[in-house]
Formats: C-alpha cells, sequence, structure tokens
C-alpha cells in the first residue's frame, strides 16, 4: 500500500484553514461561525463526492451513500468542532478519514468488488469538545438517548445563548438523518492524544477500554469580606481553599505508581471575583482517571480526607458532588478483533491500547458493534495547537479505517 | 447630643431600598441600574434640601450649599456605588452623613449661628469600589488628576461596557461641579470595615495613617493539553502553578505575628476554562498590606522566593508585576488634629487609628487638608451583606462629622 494519500491530505489542509490560528491550530466551538464555516465546507465535499447529507435534530451532520436500499447503515465518524486554540486533528482528523473511507468503500461496491450488506455513511457529531456547551459528546448523546434532545438544546454557554440558538445558523440539508435503531456497526479512527504508540512504535491502535474516571463538581462556600482590613484568621475564602483543593487533587497523582493516577482542575468560578474582595464561592470541575479501578478507588477516598484538611485549613466548606463516574469499560472484544484482522491484512504493526479520554465511539458502543481506531500523535500532545500526527500516520489510519468500512458493510461477523 | 436621628436614619432605610439584596445587603456597581437608581434618589434629596446638584465628567455627583459667592469649597463625600452583594454602610453611609451634615451646617450659617468663610458641598464619587470597572477609586482619581479623564471613560468591564457608555444612563443637573483647585478643605467619614473601634470600645477614630500595601498582577502561563491523556510529568498546568502561589500568599502571612502581613488573591481568569483542556494562563490579582513597612519590604523579598518554588514544582512561568505600591501613608497632622478636638468637643471617646483600606480622601489628601472619620462595624465584617453599623454608632458619627463641617467651613486653622 501507498502511505501517501494526496486528495486526503489536500483535502486536510483545505479543511484547516476553517477556523484557523496563527499557531497552526484551530479554533472552532460548537455552534461559532467558525464550526458553521467547518460543517459548510463539509456539507460540500460532501455533495461533490455523491454523498447525500442530512442533520438531525441535535445537529448531528451525516453523509449517506444508500447501496442496499432499507438495510441498516455502518455509520463511521467523529467531531468536527474543537476546543479553543487547538489542534487541527482532535475530531476532525476522523471525519475526514471516515469520509473518504466510506467514499472509497462505497465506490468498491458500485464497482462490484465487493458485496455490501448494509448501507454505509459518514457522521459529523455535534459538540464532543463540550468546552462551550457542558456536557461532552452532545450530539452523539443525544443520538442514543443518553441525553434528553431538549435538554441539549437548552443548555446554554457562558454568555447566554443557547444551543437551539447556535443551530439555526446552519443550513438545512435534503437527506432524512439516521436513527439509533437503524444503525448497524460504528467505527471510528482518532489520533491517540498520548504516547504509546509513538513510544513502543507501533503503527496504529486497536482500543479495547477506556480508563476508569471519576468526575466531581466541587462547590467552595466562604465569605466575602475585605481583602485589606480584614484579619487573616477571620477570613473564610473561597479562592483559598479552591487553591488547597487544586493543590491536593494534584498531588493525590504522587501517591501512586506514576500513569496510575491522572488528576485535573481545569474550569473554575469565582464569586464575586472582584480586586477587593475576598471569594465567598469558587465552582470548579475536578477530575480523577486510572488505568486501575482499585488504584480510582483508593484515590477517590484519598480525595474525602485531603479536601476535608483543605476545608479545616481554610476554614470553608467544600462539596464533592460526583457528575459521572464509569469504570474500565471494554470494547465488544468482537469489534476489536476485527480491528486488529483490519490491521493484520495491510500489514500495519498494531496494538490492543486503552483510551483516557472520552469519544463519540463510547456513546455508540454500548448499543453497536464498534471499532475504535487510534493513531500516533507526536509527543501526546493534544488540545493544543502544537498536537501534531505525521501526514504517513494519517495516511495509514484512513486506509485502515477504509479496510474496516470494507469488512463490516460486507457483513463480516462482529459476534464472538 | 442625642444618639438618635430619626431623620438620618429614615433617609438611610430608603436609600438602602435601591439595589437592596435578599441578604440585607445591597448590589450597585458602578454605572449599573442599580447604582443609577441611588444617584436619582440622591438627586432628589439634594433637591428637596435645597442643594444644587452638579456632576462632573468623570461621573461625580455634587450637591452644592453655595453660602460666600466665590469663596473656595470645604467638600465632604464618600461613594453610593457598591461591590457585588455587599453591605448597606461602605461608602453610602459617608455619603449621606455628608450630606445631613452640609445642610445642618449650612442651616446653621444661614440662620447665623456660624460665620462661613467657605461654601460648602456634598460629593458622591464616581466607582469607588472598582470591581466592575477598574482602578478603584475612579472618580477621585480623575478628580485630582491621578487618573486620565480619557483613560477612565474608555475602561471596560468584563462584558464590554465602556464607562462613558455606563455614564450616559445618568440624567442631566443643573450645577457647575467644583474643580479641584477651588477645594480648600475635605472630610469623609466611613465605617472601620475592622475590629479595631469595637475591640477597644472606643466610638470614633481619626484616621492618621494607611498601611502600606504592594499590588501586584500575576500572570501564569503553561501549556494546553488534554486533561486525562496527559501524562501528569508533561503537564504545565496554569491552574495548578496559580493554585500553588494563592496558597503561598496566603501562608506568608504565618510567617509574621499576628496581624503584621495581611495578603490576599481574589479575581482570577483562566484561559480557556475548559472541563478538558488544562489551563494554558491564569491572570489574577495579589495584595500585600502591613501596618510596618519593613515588614512589606520582606514579604515581597519572600513572595519572590515562594513563587520561585511554585514555577518548579508546576513548571510553569509565573511573572508578576507591581501595579502599585505605597508606604505608611500618612493624614495632614493638623487635620488629624481637627478631628480629634471636634471629638473632644462632642465629648466621644476617640483614637488615632490606620486604615487598611483605600478610600477617596487617600487621594483627596495629596491636595487639600483633609479629616478622615471612622465609625465602628459590628465584627469587621465589610464587602458582605452582613455588614453592619449599629444605629447610636452611626448617627454619632453624622454628629461628628457635622462639627467637622462647621469647624472647617468657619476656617479654623488646619495648620500645625
Amino acid at each position: 500500500m501507498s502511505t501517501t494519500n494526496p486528495g486526503f491530505l489536500a483535502d486536510f489542509a483545505v479543511m484547516s484553514t476553517h477556523g484557523a490560528t496563527p499557531g497552526g491550530g484551530v479554533d472552532r466551538q460548537a455552534g461559532t461561525p467558525q464550526d458553521h464555516a467547518t460543517r459548510a465546507w463539509f456539507s460540500g465535499w460532501l455533495a461533490e463526492h455523491g454523498l447525500t447529507e442530512a442533520v438531525d435534530t441535535a445537529g448531528n451532520q451525516f453523509g449517506l451513500a444508500e447501496l442496499v436500499p432499507g438495510a441498516p447503515w455502518v455509520l463511521l465518524g467523529s467531531h468536527l468542532d474543537s476546543q479553543p486554540l487547538a489542534g487541527r486533528y482532535d475530531g476532525a482528523y476522523g471525519v475526514l478519514a471516515a469520509a473518504h473511507a466510506v467514499v472509497r468503500a462505497a465506490g468498491e461496491a458500485a464497482a462490484g468488488k465487493l458485496v455490501p450488506v448494509f448501507n454505509l455513511a459518514v457522521v459529523n457529531w455535534f459538540n464532543e469538545e463540550g468546552s462551550r456547551f457542558t456536557p461532552s459528546m452532545m450530539g452523539s448523546g443525544v443520538f442514543t438517548g443518553k441525553l434528553p434532545l431538549e435538554t441539549a438544546l437548552e443548555t446554554r454557554d457562558l454568555a447566554g445563548n443557547t444551543v437551539a440558538a447556535a443551530l439555526q445558523d446552519g443550513k438545512p440539508a435534503p437527506g432524512v438523518p439516521p436513527r439509533l435503531d437503524s444503525i448497524a456497526r460504528y467505527a471510528e479512527i482518532h489520533i491517540e492524544q498520548g504516547r504509546t504508540l509513538e513510544e513502543t512504535g507501533t503503527q496504529v491502535g486497536i482500543v479495547d477500554r477506556t480508563w476508569a474516571a471519576a468526575k466531581y463538581q466541587v462547590q467552595v462556600d466562604g465569605d466575602q469580606s475585605h481583602t485589606g482590613s480584614t484579619r487573616m484568621p477571620d477570613r473564610r475564602d473561597a479562592l483559598y481553599g479552591a487553591a488547597l483543593v487544586i493543590a491536593a487533587a494534584r498531588e493525590l497523582t504522587e501517591e501512586f505508581e506514576p500513569g496510575a493516577l491522572h488528576s485535573s482542575v481545569s474550569q473554575l468560578q469565582v464569586l464575586p471575583n472582584s480586586p477587593v474582595t475576598i471569594a465567598r464561592q469558587v465552582v470548579m470541575n475536578l477530575d480523577l482517571r486510572s488505568p486501575d479501578e482499585a488504584v480510582l478507588a483508593q484515590a477517590m477516598e484519598l480525595l474525602g480526607k485531603r479536601i476535608a484538611e483543605a476545608e479545616s485549613r481554610s476554614r470553608t466548606e467544600v462539596s464533592l458532588a460526583l457528575t459521572h463516574q464509569w469504570g474500565l469499560n471494554p470494547y465488544q472484544p468482537a469489534g476489536v478483533k476485527l480491528g486488529r484482522a483490519a490491521a493484520e491484512a495491510l500489514g500495519f504493526s498494531h496494538r490492543d491500547i486503552m483510551t483516557v479520554a472520552g469519544h463519540d465511539s463510547t456513546n455508540m458502543k454500548d448499543h453497536v458493534p464498534t471499532v475504535m481506531l487510534f493513531v500516533p500523535s507526536v509527543e501526546g500532545i493534544s488540545h493544543n495547537e502544537a498536537e501534531f500526527t505525521r501526514d504517513e500516520d494519517a495516511v495509514r489510519g484512513v486506509e485502515l479505517l477504509t479496510e474496516v468500512a470494507r469488512r463490516l458493510v460486507r457483513g463480516d461477523s462482529v459476534e464472538e
């Protein structure tokens, strides 16, 4: 096989001009003009390549290739939205790879080179990132019934704009979007956003499990007072309490083996956030993630102790609400096996790999057999303009996803 | 003398309904509808009491009693704007006390009970608090030439609104506002916002000095990356770096005698502030204050060391910009002496006291002889809805400020 694909790389370069940032990345938060510009470009791409565009009420954008009228669909995709000042690859690479795979496999079916038993479609899931509108994986969450449509549409960004309003800027599409019960199989390819493939010199990864994770909303309550005149022992400073919690969450990771626990706090709101008034309240997120459920359980317990210390030292009250928790969530073994077989057939070195990040496939895999693939990320950098995947790795991923699409659309077994 | 003043207390109760909050406080940030409502009420009060209203281009609102045509002015005042979710007393008490003192002293002059050599006016300085529009003490800063008018008018709040636009909502006033060179004397009364008067059982305080202070803007620079998949040693988390700085600033105060050093961080902006992207940058304020210049100098040096430790532990870069610094700034001794004499004359227990907080008088005192007075604050609580000064203390303050006004307007010596 060839490790160059001028068509794919040229398309990727053009796509990356939408929402481009000076540092070589993109900024296309969900429903912004930059996201809509990318969606409009993708809409044109679908039309040029003979796919029928359809958009559902949650903003998911499909490109349909009907091969077997009335048959269920093999769906391939990812997301075109991005974090603020993000890289070009996260999500967008997977959507364009899926689009190329769909067009090639559909072309082979039309030419009689493979016999399809399913239809084939690409999807751009709306708002996977969740940076502007929380929660993340919104479009696939609605599609899989995990998130009510009304809740999604009423979600507001910090400026008070709703998802419903942000979606109105999109243009209508002619096709009928598929529903969950008409999907037979799902596949997604993504950059690893970690260093495992790079460090082990492996060409592709077949995702077999997610890390276990616990996500909290943390509220720290103190008391407003004057930053100058209030005596130090009288203060109940919510921002000081929050600082102790942030440091504690980070330092918790040092109590375990390297790599056994990841933690982060990355979003924070301060009230009243005035230069001369001590904060009465801080609300923030806090995540713990581990490839070992026992470590996660121990970390959650230790976090409780550290927070009690932070409360007492800062004279604040800290409440922890567990908003999401999941264990080592497996991908269905037969999907993993099909991914491995496709990599073997193409002669790509591969390994089973866990994903730390969530993906739209983590929603889909609970409903249909799912194949999740990774290509290497240089230095594991992601959610950063410097995010990078080498052209040969990107092209190899398109080849692999195309081979997976062929196997799925012709009905290869995905049962053990 | 009486320690009740039904007129003052009734006016104070009505004034406190403007921008009232459910917790018994007020929320009247500068130039908001709540601030304008309070200003409009005060405008009516001035007219009812025979004072001529004037508003200058920086939004300072005056009530003029011309006693000696063409003579310089004795100015008394404070500010009606507030912090978010603030108390009723901070600033507003001082404006209403000044208004009552002006009306009484002017009435006594009209009745021939005192012979004025100056004119008399009350002022409501615009935006003393600086919570919505930074810097604080904006109106008195422009009046005293410390802040250019254009800079003030172009200042924007976090939503992008300018001071100029916020001031357009005010209504025009008939009078000609006085200028700095026509002011002969200034006096201001304020709640202490500390516990000294309460703990020592003293009825009034005569401010003789400000604490020394150093105010910084702190910028913490890290690198965006994925909150889940980025390995802990690879992270350059600006929010973790900021948390270490916040904790270090607080814990610095424990290295000195109790009360020798106050520190705070109360305003913070995180970029990109997304739930799944590690912060690339945090910008925040940081204040150090002390009644001892040597302690402040030592604290500033130690802060530099603690920040270097925070940088190295979090792999971030922290830059400290000193935005304001002042020493133990004295009030002119003759003004303090006049304040003491007035308290003595009324039989009030008094003591000289330092102010930790800044006041509009700290701008005025650098230009004209200034008398700054304090009344007790229960438990020193301020910038909080629970801020409270007892009626008898509030009324005693009005009596004292009236006596100061009499002495100033008849030209009592303020020179040593």
